[in-house]
């Protein structure tokens, strides 16, 4: 079983550039949406709701969803037509939605010059990591 | 609100090289996995279950969760450091198992050399989408 362990994937996923969020829809069923991202301490993810990225609504699915279930699995994954390069790491747990502040907001901007500008995050998801799982080819 | 149309949610997600799919656990919630696919008809997408790419275990959480709950979603993203670059396109539907046999094995041998040899694909997981949604910067 070619698993990765927890701290593998703590490190893959700090290094990644992006990763898929995914919560669950009432009726839809597994939402899911990309998201940029931060590891703030070895069992939290932030993830930012933001004003830079232009949105197709105001209310965001992943925010309603997360009110009803606050169950979220956050997955990165490297692709490589050479499937023996391929690897992914996921994360889930419980997700809760917290004002724009503390040291999720610095990890995000020293990651993403876009978030360097005050005011640009409207409020954190915070991801309590209950499980780690990961796998390289 | 920078939408695409149906039609470019098709073509951008039979273009890509790999997608993730989003499914359902009883307690875990959502459950996500790096997939790749074949768009077959405008509202089929065909995922396969294969012996090429070493599994962590013999019977797939997709196949068990999609028994359970037939909702699915395929992502499929661009990230790039300049986010005037990103795009992503979701598909929403119900999935249902099939043996491996047809045009959906056809197009996924077509995309993917490593499925050229027989007997690769163990069985197909085919996605009839309800919703397409798509965003790009």
């Amino acid at each position: 079983m070619p698993g990765l362990d927890d701290d593998e994937c703590r490190q893959r996923l700090a290094e990644a550039r992006h990763a898929v969020l995914g919560t669950i829809h009432a009726e839809r069923g597994p939402d899911l949406v990309p998201v940029v991202h931060a590891l703030v301490t070895p069992d939290v993810i932030a993830l930012p709701v933001d004003r830079v990225k232009a949105k197709r609504t105001v209310r965001l699915a992943r925010v309603a969803n997360l009110a009803r279930d606050p169950r979220a699995t956050v997955l990165v994954d490297a692709y490589d037509d050479d499937w023996e390069q391929l690897w992914w790491v996921r994360a889930g747990g419980r997700a809760t939605m917290h004002h724009p502040s503390g040291p999720a907001i610095d990890a995000l901007a020293e990651r993403y010059d876009q978030y360097r500008l005050p005011g640009t995050i409207d409020a954190l998801i915070l991801l309590d990591v209950e499980r780690w799982t990961g796998w390289a080819a």
